[in-house]
C-alpha cells in the first residue's frame, strides 16, 4: 500500500461493467470522507489526451505495434507524474479505469507482443508505480460482447470473442502471478450483486481502513 | 553486420560536424554503387515527424522526462519498422544522423535519467535493431559550441558547455563499453582531414566490402 494514498485500478474486457462499478466504488470512498480522483486510461492530462487522439486516429494506420505501445506508455507516464503521484502523496484514493494490466492483456496476451517487451514498456510507462489493488471483472466473452452492444459503450471491440477470450486469459494469468494485488471479481449478476463482491474484496484487502 | 544491408549511425554533440561528414560518407557509398538511405532522428516518417513536432512544441512544457523519452522511442520504433529494416533487407546502406546512443548520452549521461531506464527504452524503441557501426565525432565542448553558433545549426543547445561535457563523456563511455561497434573519431581539423579519419575507420571495420 502507498504510505498515505490508495491506488485502485479496474480491469476487464469491454462490457464487463467496470465503469459502472467504478462509479459505485468512488461513492463508497467518498462516503467515508476520502478525496477520490477518478481517471481513465489513456487520458487524464492535456498531453495524455493529445496522445490518445493521435493513437486512435485512423489516418495513421501504418503505425507499427511498438510505436503504438510506446505512445500508450508515454501517455501513462505523464498521467502518473502529473496526476496520480501528486494525488497519492496528498492522501487521495485514485480509482483508474484501466492501467498497465490492460496493456499486458491486450498487447501481449491477445495481440501477441512478447510478454517481456510489454513488461519493460509497462515498467517505463508507470514510472515504477504499481497499483495497491487491482480488480479484474471477469465475464465470459460472449456475455461481455452482448452487454457491450446493449450498453453502447464507446469502444466496443470489433475483434470478436476469440480475441476477448485471449484478453480474459491474460487477466487470469496476471491474477495467478500476482495474487496479492490482482483480484478477480465474478462479473456475472446484477450491479448490486457485483458491487457487494467488490466491497468484500476491499474489506479483505484493506481491513480497518475500509470498514 | 546485417546479412545484406549496412546500418551506420553518426553521433556527437551539436556542432561536431557530423552532418557535413554524413554527406561525404553518403557520397562515398554512392560512388561504390550502393543504394544509400540517409535519415536523421527524430523524424523520417510521417508519424515520427508528427511526434517530433509534438515533443519539441514549447506549449507542452509540463511534459515529464519519462513521457518525453517514450515519445522519442515511439518515433524511433516507427522509423525502424517503416524505413530502416526494409532498407537493410533490400541491401541498402542506412546512414542515420543520431540514433539510440544520443538518447543514452543526452537523457542518461547528461540529464540524469537512470541508465537502466534509458537502456530499456532504447531496446524497445529500436525494436532490437543495433547499428552495425557507430561513429562518434569527438570535440571539446567549447570548440563545438563555437562551431555550432557559426554554422547556425537548427538545434544549438542552450545548455552550456558543462552539459555538453556530460554528453561527451556519455559517448566516450559507450565507446568503452562497446568498442567493436562504437568508434570515436577525432573531430578536430578540416572537413577533409576528419573525412580521411572516417574512411580509415570504415576500411578497418568493413575491410573488403569498403575498399
Amino acid at each position: 500500500m502507498s504510505s498515505t494514498g490508495l491506488f485502485v485500478t479496474l480491469e476487464g474486457v469491454d462490457g464487463c461493467g467496470k465503469t459502472t462499478q467504478a462509479t459505485l466504488l468512488v461513492e463508497d470512498f467518498q462516503n467515508k470522507g476520502r478525496e477520490v480522483v477518478r481517471l481513465r486510461e489513456p487520458g487524464g492530462t492535456r498531453i495524455s489526451e493529445k496522445i490518445r487522439l493521435f493513437v486512435l486516429d485512423p489516418q495513421y494506420d501504418e503505425m507499427c505495434d511498438e510505436c503504438e505501445l510506446l505512445l500508450y506508455e508515454a501517455a501513462r507516464a505523464q498521467l502518473v507524474r502529473e496526476v496520480v503521484q501528486p494525488a497519492l502523496e496528498r492522501g487521495a484514493v485514485v480509482v483508474c479505469d484501466r492501467f498497465y494490466d490492460s496493456t499486458f492483456a491486450y498487447q501481449a496476451a491477445a495481440r501477441g507482443l512478447p510478454a517481456n517487451v510489454v513488461s519493460m514498456a509497462n515498467s517505463l510507462g508507470s514510472c515504477g508505480l504499481a497499483p495497491d489493488l487491482t480488480l479484474v471483472f471477469d465475464l465470459d466473452p460472449d456475455e461481455a460482447l452482448e452487454r457491450a452492444t446493449h450498453e453502447a459503450t464507446d469502444r466496443v471491440e470489433g475483434e470478436g470473442t476469440e480475441f476477448q477470450r485471449k484478453v480474459r486469459n491474460g487477466y487470469l494469468k496476471l491474477s495467478q502471478d500476482d495474487p496479492n494485488r490482482v483480484h478477480v471479481v465474478d462479473a456475472v449478476g446484477s450491479v448490486e450483486v457485483v458491487h457487494a463482491r467488490v466491497r468484500k474484496v476491499l474489506a479483505e484487502c484493506l481491513g480497518g481502513s475500509w470498514s
